[in-house]
């Protein structure tokens, strides 16, 4: 941590702040420079909270040279992690990982034929909304525990794996009895007890990054859930609040190189929320996978002019065919596969 | 609900739109246009649920004419909603409501020291964090229910009105055994679970806006605790991300005028996170107010430079007391005056 | 400047940052830290062009210590710029100056019109857009010259400066013969070759900040201006993009704040742009003098239903009248009064 | 165009609308509905400016069924416009063309090895910056006419076509009788006289889009070049504002897809500004070019740790000839080629 004084900062403010610092338990040491006096922590094994730094007078700025996250990073684990699912299917290895499905469950046949759909263009993860977050309180708020027993239903007839989101402890203890993983909605990126909860669990965790998150929130959100001894953590990029409304949201598909590069996790793209439009699903996909995500998490349903929520943004079972093919061939091209049973 | 059809849909098209619509139990009526034809949504009389009909084949765009909120618009209640406290004081009224206090509630001595200054100062509600939600799972998390308990001992003394923030359903719990006011942070503002559970609980609310939450996402949350029974809801303006960092947040100023026209509920502003720098929240405190703010939540500390938390947008005594005399000033030039005792 | 170096930097890095450094004409030291090393540039009196440096091997990151602008910092010149114009009024100073008139100058009864009613609510500098920048090139395109000799017929009338905005040189050349101020609008803000054209001439320039420029962007470019010579440069936040369309943009009121504590140059609000919406122009007005601003420019027509552009947030003249009584109650709360003629 | 009125409405003001419309030369028609009534525009063939309408009382909302341009749109021309250089470089096209070279021209040997490189990596358009725009006004502004000449003899030995930026009009003159596209960048993409201007040159123009630009007003700012008789144009994505600091901008893939839908113009991805960092080049390349982008513009310097600016986001050629390479094999996988010579 270094410490950047005010130009006209005086020595009894450069003092206070070095006793401060040892006060903390670490070593300080003052650096004079042409305009200012920076002020260097040294002795910090990890990130030191500077908000009480930061009040002291004559201070100008704290500058973090340690990340603030730990367990996540690559400096703390060099190789990545990879995430193995009840049927197989492996996250965050040599191939990438396809999850497909309807926004929500509606009904048992629909579920079914998803599943078969799904499994038929070779992915390995169903995906389905049973407990459902909804902007309003008048929309369709999802079929619960009953959806969530026809999601298993379904991932079991056909060999897949499934995964569903969570919505506060109670649904994370649910969806852990049934599902393979529980995924973490970006409205709940930074519901710190709900994360701690899902840190004592023993499930894999698909952690979506919040609307407006930095990457290095989303770190930190992942790390509440490893400090608590739970590593099977996916990051998913879905897609970031901007100024143009052109598309639903901006799918920051750069944001999958930088977590990969700053964390050993899985990484998992949402082309249906990042982009919000049918036909831009496939191109998207594509790009992430260019860009090295290692999994894709896609909204297909069988009818999506008939679906409950979300019909504009999901594929057909014709066109998820496509992206399942048209996928494979930019990983190839990139010497990866696409993970199969 | 208007249905904006593609230049080039086709009268099947067209006519299947119709047919959802009616499906949906509403009328549907054809309006051919120079380039395009329109449909229009008769007998709704609150919003549709607008998913099913985006995914049709033809259609271009759906135009919502209703607010998507009814119980907290103006157009359901005219007049201003005025929440009373056990204290006297009054929110949403005539005079504009101060609430100040610390980040978080450290000790006894600091609490209390804290409150006399409070209201020394003329202010009417103290504030205190005693759950506190924090990026990083390693920062100061706060003193849980003993500070509640510190805080509800601060308030007693000194006769004001306590407020804390939950986290979640258990937290809420507890802070309604002891609080007057139960604060909703910006990272919990779509935590729809809790919302519902406040909306059953009889406790004032005060919601704060999520860190890139559109006016219309704030005024749907609060539809979530106003449709479950809970009326008593605070809309906080707490500034919003954006690309500057010259401050902490954007201090959404004109926000705080659009939700007066919109709802009837009270709004606040908080200038210490809005800003998140010392300097800043007088003069911000004052525009909030000339704007028409009903209320203002200010963090203040007995000693800044030494809190554990904010201690960089914290004023100390004096500056608070100098902030409610010029805010009073500034209210008295909009014929308003402040809440007192 | 600090440089820090990657955890894992090399000797022959640390070594070579150093030598970069020393060949730019600086002395360098290097500071072992606990994670890292930093290396300190001492030496420099004014910001250091640092892209030679961020691309060197082992470099992490760059931190500027001192600010990239030097001649419209208050560290430059402490007390307040205050610009006079032909008429006496004068920006910067004690008193609020408020700038009123139409979007756009359309006909010679139209600003004769709103000149009369500026005047008579007691404002002093006279608005109208003549040459008109528009984001379609189907929109009306102002009258140009024609329309900047009514402008200064209506101005001289009376008794009032007149302002109006250049779109390139040539139009800054024309203006300049005609008006007291040049308007340089967010499209233009980074536009250098015209500001260093600008710097060179000698006249009053009102500097609109950028649809997404930062603060620290807005005065590296009043900087531009200054390096040339014209040292008669106002500063104007006008709204920021953002991803709410409850207004047309974010109205950045603290950065009225910030740009007064880093700059001696005076600052201007616009409240018309910076919400798009005539209901909440005297509200923002009122708090952006609450705020600290020097002067306000506010759109006015004496019909504003039947305005060629921007009726939506052009006030009537009784509104105007309303703005200019309810602004100079809240100047005086601060201390302040309403520059009059 | 579609006008909704207010709930509460009056006859007087319906009216008025239908007579206001009227008065512009279009038909109107009125549509009761359930809540609300709208008024329907007939007749026009384009955009009509609605302002006007927007401020008539008891108006709600204006909604464009019409896009507000024209000559750009796929509707008014359906097939891809290609655009041929003098070296017989084609974008637009069935390949995607690669352009390459240093942020600046620094000196002649500098930019005959960027050239040799360019061209051994196998691109065929040769960029570096002659006219430079700089935030600051100290930092390096660009060798001007020199660099331009220097940079055309780079090209004619390499057999490379040039593109260079300009700056205003004077600088367009010089570069258009020199290279083979002008840049423009994005601090002028909304410079609507340059604009203007560049729509009566015979160049193609390689058009960036705005820091915080919509997709929308992209299409406009191309607009204004067609509108004048330039089709030669090509849209480019380099990365907008956002408020995440881990890349330089969020490089907005999406609207590669986008804009390639709306409009029949050649795309352009800039994965260097897109991401600011040299390590995210490569994969962000190969996800444009999977996205379906027509061409590349991509920083490469012989010494990047020597670049007078940009040095951290440029590669060195080794890095540039990967990505060729790599890029290649991601346009195979989408049955595209690189263009070549």
């Amino acid at each position: 941590m270094l410490i950047l004084m005010k130009q006209d900062a005086h020595e009894e403010e450069i003092a206070a702040v070095v006793a401060a610092v040892e006060a903390m338990g670490y070593q300080a040491r003052s650096i004079p420079g042409g305009q200012r006096t920076a002020v260097g922590v040294v002795g910090n094994d990890r990130r030191v909270d500077s908000t009480k730094i930061e009040g002291l007078s004559g201070v100008l700025e704290v500058v973090h040279v340690s990340a603030p996250y730990k367990l996540v990073s690559r400096e703390w684990k060099a190789e990545d992690t990879v995430i193995q699912l009840s049927n197989g299917t492996k996250i965050g290895g040599p191939n990438v990982c396809i999850m497909g499905g309807p926004c929500a469950v509606e009904d048992r046949d629909q579920i079914l034929t998803s599943a078969e759909h799904v499994r038929a263009a070779g992915a390995t993860v169903l995906r389905g909304g049973t407990f459902k977050p909804r902007s309003s309180p008048y929309a369709f708020q999802g079929l619960g525990l009953e959806g969530l027993k026809l999601l298993r239903e379904a991932g079991d007839r056909f060999g897949l794996a499934i995964v569903t989101e969570a919505l506060d402890v109670d649904s994370a203890e649910r969806i852990a009895e049934h599902a393979d993983i529980i995924q973490i909605g970006a409205r709940n990126m930074a519901n710190y007890p709900l994360l701690r909860h899902l840190g004592k669990m023993k499930k894999p965790i698909l952690l979506k990054r919040g609307m407006s998150a930095t990457i290095k929130e989303l770190l930190l959100a992942a790390e509440y859930i490893l400090s608590e001894g739970n590593e099977a953590v996916m990051l998913c990029e879905r897609g970031i609040r901007s100024f143009d409304d052109s598309t639903r949201n901006v799918f920051d598909i750069a944001a999958l190189a930088v977590m990969k590069s700053l964390s050993h996790l899985p990484t998992v793209a949402d082309p249906s929320h990042g982009t919000g439009r049918r036909d831009k699903v496939i191109p998207m996909a594509r790009a992430a996978v260019a860009a090295g995500a290692d999994g894709l998490i896609v909204e297909m349903h069988p009818n999506p002019n008939k679906a409950l929520s979300d019909g504009a943004q999901s594929l057909d079972p014709e066109q998820f065919r496509v992206l399942v093919q048209d996928v494979a061939r930019v990983a190839h091209a990139i010497d990866r596969g696409i993970e199969r049973r």
